[in-house]
């Protein structure tokens, strides 16, 4: 039944990703269209990093690391064990093999290549038949503020600090001047279904849909427009979500993502976990959205993708 | 009897860099400059890399994989893998450990550093106590014109088609517009004896003493100015000398480099092997030149060193 409809999905890196790969499995790939958060890409030791672009491709192509989410599976760290000879403190985990990814990006980028042309020609040779699509082809940077260091570089917050640092605001360096790529629309425009993966609604939804024009577009289309739950039995997964949401003082709920995507969805997955909730004119569902296998991926692709088009009998709508 | 002299080194890489190791051994840190070829250097997926500078100090640091004469020792290619997953065809040996280096290069570059400050940043991370020094800090490329492909970048000629091309010609892309740093202008005044390695007198030598002013500065300093040969027994021990010999119409024999060199030197290290020569006002002496040892690395330096500060009883002058 998805033969002949258009899938874009929104994600950030690692739990957009497990949902990005059982969609990939079932859409064909001329009908998927993945925009992903480019707000973490970063400079490091002179490389163009962007991690949710990376850990998307690396999981569509069947190369990602499993136990971490992220990075080649395999890969090595003998560039960073010689950094550390030179007397370096290299805090971000660049792999051996995981370096020819960021090499080929900056060498394109410094040619004035777009973030779009790279992607694509990264993903064609890693073999993803599905198109991967920065939000924007603009340089953005979220930078968050904390109660003990300040203001932090995104990765400086995640990796470095490993999400420790108290939250107290952020913001998105750059965001003003980004544009919504002709690519980015087309898809929009073209979508039968708009689908928010299980990411950070704050660090990595949020930029997606703070570049201008890019809200507006995707609640002018006028088709199913469902996210599905970061927060499952009142916790995240993985990653800060949870952590985050007590620290802007928000309550951990299903209900509080609900709010804050607020006009931008009109349909949304919670998990079978938490307790069914009432919000006005949005329709919702409960699953097992946990993705810890490649069965459930692809299950809870199903279910989603079927509820979302209109062709699951297990409806539920209010 | 070196504690108290100044010693400067001219070297382009493999070859050059043994006796830089020896003299090393055996000259204070602080009384040893080496002046390394930098005409090779070259951008590769966006990476500047200067091969003669890097094997100098892999050696001089004990790092260097000694079956190549040049990449750090124990290093690995999991990048490269990577690259050729990606469609890509490297054809330059670039170790995961050795991208550090060109990593930490590129990021200095970029800010601006002079290569001057960047190699003084990278040796003191080896640990490298003595002076390694760029030729100049400007950038400046060997172009090989050959009969059968036109011209090529130098390590396209050299490392991609194993200098294998005919050689017709040579030319230094940017040396017009490159000076003589003032480390190396201080280095060279400050000299009790100029060494020049037995390096490629017309890949290696000529681009360093073809920066302007660099010939009439090492010919206006009144010691011992030394080359060891490069030609032994009637060829090259590695490398295309004898072969770039012959086709740029030169007898393959150690008095064709003397002449080379002409003026630039005033005494002449040729291997026992050979023949002696005539050629007036060169003082020369014949070695072992062969240094395929630390010891012999070691013994020859020696020998120079002793020979050129005119120390050694048994010099040949004539």
């Amino acid at each position: 039944m998805t033969l002949n409809k258009q899938v874009v999905l929104l994600v950030g890196g690692v739990g957009g990703a497990k949902l990005a790969y059982g969609l990939a499995k079932i859409v064909p790939p001329e009908r998927l269209t993945i925009i992903v958060n480019t707000a973490d890409d970063f400079w490091h030791y002179g490389l163009r990093i962007c991690p949710d672009l990376d850990t998307v491709m690396y999981t569509l192509a069947n190369r990602v690391n499993t136990a971490n989410g992220w990075g080649v599976d395999g890969d090595t760290r003998a560039m960073l064990e010689m950094m550390r000879d030179y007397g370096e403190d290299p805090w971000f985990g660049l792999g051996d093999k995981d370096i020819a990814t960021h090499l080929l990006r900056t060498q394109a980028w410094q040619e004035g290549q777009t973030l779009t042309q790279i992607t694509q020609r990264l993903t064609k040779g890693l073999g993803i038949a599905c198109t991967i699509l920065p939000m924007t082809d603009a340089p953005v940077a979220t930078i968050v503020d904390t109660v003990e260091q300040g203001e932090l570089g995104f990765q400086d917050y995640f990796v470095r600090h490993r999400w420790q640092p108290t939250l107290r605001g952020l913001r998105l360096d750059g965001i003003e001047a980004a544009t919504v790529s002709p690519e980015v629309e087309a898809a929009l425009k073209a979508a039968d279904t708009i689908i928010i993966g299980p990411s950070n609604p704050w660090l990595s939804i949020n930029p997606i849909v703070s570049v201008p024009g890019m809200r507006e577009l995707i609640e002018a289309q006028n088709v199913a427009r469902v996210a599905v739950t970061p927060i499952v039995a009142g916790t995240a997964i993985k990653g800060p979500a949870a952590k985050i949401m007590g620290e802007l003082r928000l309550e951990v709920t299903v209900k509080t993502v609900v709010e804050y995507y607020a006009t931008l969805i009109n349909g949304f997955v919670y998990d079978e976990r938490d307790e069914d909730f009432h919000i006005d004119s949005i329709r919702k569902i409960a699953f097992d959205t946990i993705m810890d296998s490649d069965e459930k991926r692809i299950l809870l692709a199903h279910r989603v993708l079927d509820w979302a088009l209109g062709t699951s009998e297990g409806d539920t709508i209010r």
